[in-house]
């Protein structure tokens, strides 16, 4: 053969860091039990039943008794993707809120579809406010959609969502929402709210390994994509298209990520047997621990104490302290992972998740404990 | 909480089956051990090796010094959408060869693009001739590309492809190959036959999980995005993006399906060390096999016997044999999943696949043995 490899390739060695960012997170021993069962078929009578299982775990984890709940086999980013895609066609006006990356990132994703976007922005590290949601929906000409990230992981915020969907429904837009990092980690209540679609990534507060993404749509989702003036331009992302193979259909759409799906369903299983108010309370007792742990190491939080995102919280670099090095010490010396800013606050702040099976106090110990060592501080 | 779970959900226990389907097939035990391997950061540098480690064997297996060769966080099905997205604008005439459902899906790809779609047919079980591509892009307004499926899975055939890239350079077209069924299992080399753009599967010859599309671009493709009128209308799908994470950039683009990527360098490993020869030789040698068994059992090869798929033979299902009744026996009496027919010929042919670690005599013994049992045959 032509082409050879230019170098040799030993055995995988991976070292077991525990993983203090916006995820992945470390996954629970039964999850990676689960992620290494023999494979079956994607059409096989058992799978199907573990797609099922999936899909009512899933209903439990959003809060909704939506039909179309179920699984994308892309990463939390393509759930956005989908999301908009199967929602937004050129021309149609959606206004977006924008306090960090990741609303920045759906500004991108409804322009390149082609989408009218009507920006609704909020300091970073503070939430958009319902009451200006509200102002836009009344000034703006007809809204499609209105899109929000609950939880920012840019910046540690959770936005409160409760009050907005019913404004959306008095203007009939639809009430898009991003759940990364909150779906089994932060309060959540799809219906309760009125939220139209959601998504989230497998990786994060449900612990399981990345690569797929949870996604829900209420009957009017669906009803508005019944009603599109042109079809879907992507088949993969087609969400009709693929919840022909999630329905009694089971009409074949792609070969499903088997053993990802495997996990998915453990680490939901680990959520419904906590329970999610337990679950909910857990990340909330342990993020205050952790600043507790942080202001007693001088650091200041940096997202508003009243919108802090439990799972992920954001710190104040002090001045003179180098945030890579303190970076690669945390790496090479304790093992442990946190995650440096992005996006307009790269190299300003630290951003350290507790998120699902690692919302632990032994984790916001171990993690003290090495900072101070590597601050020298406290 | 509002929403409960409508039945109780015990622990994952999922039969080990014999999968002689055209995907996913079974797994070495290596590549399950890299699977579930711990979880490490997709901005961790020893995560970055391996990136480096996956797109260099991936060079070999495709037989490309393309320095655009990496993975998709999707299936193979996103391969093609991904390949699609990336070199078809509205407008763009694109020629594409059809001689079973992927190829179909191929042309409802594009025209979802809002590409001019140019269709060239062959029968089901037979493959396009070179020489009507050759007059196609001779008589035809210019064509942008020519896509292809090398391996066309719904009929067993492989499509000789040799000749086509040079065929495509002299009209200027792009050289667009669809490899899901036949990377790490047929002779391919992309660099000598002057494709453009190719896609594969994980969990196909290459005998890993599925869930990953690995990809090639030609200096031509990425030349030929870089003039695109409009921008790439996903930003999950921008090749360009996503190889900003996978060069040396090394910007955010999203969480990468680690787990999954682990289990595909231990595949692409197995495959270097056994050598693409030798891979290719034990696939034609077991296909040959079980030809010959099935001939023994009086049924009759489908796919035409010069352009035969070996990884994925297709045998008529005699008449009075009930497809489904015997595939259930197959499955429930022997723990071997074989696959019906799709599209045209549903209902008509089974589709037996030996592909990557399944690719043994052991295995097709097992099937034959359980098929004269079930037939009262031979």
């Amino acid at each position: 053969m032509a082409y050879e490899p230019s170098r040799s390739l030993g055995a995988l060695a991976v070292p077991d860091r525990l993983l203090l960012t916006p995820g992945p997170s470390n996954i629970h021993p039964r999850v990676a039990g689960a992620l290494a069962s023999p494979v079956i078929g994607h059409l096989d009578a058992l799978y199907f039943e573990i797609m099922d299982d999936v899909q009512e775990l899933l209903r439990y984890a959003f809060q909704t008794s939506n039909r179309h709940t179920f699984v994308l086999p892309v990463t939390g980013m393509g759930g956005m993707e989908a999301v908009f895609t199967n929602l937004v066609e050129p021309g149609d006006r959606v206004l977006v809120c924008v306090n960090g990356f990741f609303g920045n990132r759906m500004c991108e994703v409804v322009e390149r579809l082609g989408g009218e976007l009507v920006r609704l922005e909020a300091e970073w590290g503070s939430a958009v406010d319902p009451a200006a949601v509200r102002r836009k929906l009344a000034q703006e000409r007809h809204l499609k959609a209105v899109a929000i990230v609950h939880p920012e992981a840019s910046t540690g915020v959770l936005h409160p969502l409760a009050e907005i969907g019913a404004m959306c429904r008095e203007h009939e837009a639809l009430f898009i929402v991003d759940c990364v990092v909150s779906l089994g980690g932060c309060l959540l209540d799809v219906d309760a709210w009125g939220i139209d679609a959601a998504y989230a990534g497998s990786q994060k507060c449900l612990s399981a390994p990345p690569g797929l993404a949870p996604v829900t749509f209420s009957p009017r989702a669906v009803a508005a994509i019944g009603k599109r003036r042109s079809r879907v331009p992507s088949f993969y992302f087609d969400v009709l298209e693929q919840f022909r193979y999630w329905s009694e259909e089971r009409v074949y759409h792609h070969t499903a990520p088997i053993n990802t799906v495997y996990a998915l369903r453990e680490a939901l299983r680990l959520l419904h047997e906590e329970g999610i108010e337990a679950r909910i309370a857990r990340h909330a007792r342990n993020s205050t621990l952790l600043v507790e742990q942080l202001e007693g190491l001088g650091l200041a939080p940096f997202a508003r104490p009243d919108v802090r995102l439990p799972p992920l919280t954001t710190v104040r670099i002090p001045t003179g302290v180098d945030d890579r090095a303190v970076r690669q010490r945390l790496l090479n010396e304790f093992n442990i992972e946190i995650s440096g800013g992005i996006g307009a606050i790269a190299g300003k702040v630290w951003r350290i998740g507790l998120m699902g099976y690692n919302s632990h106090p032994r984790n916001v110990y171990a993690l003290s404990h090495a900072l101070r060592a590597i601050l020298g501080r406290g």
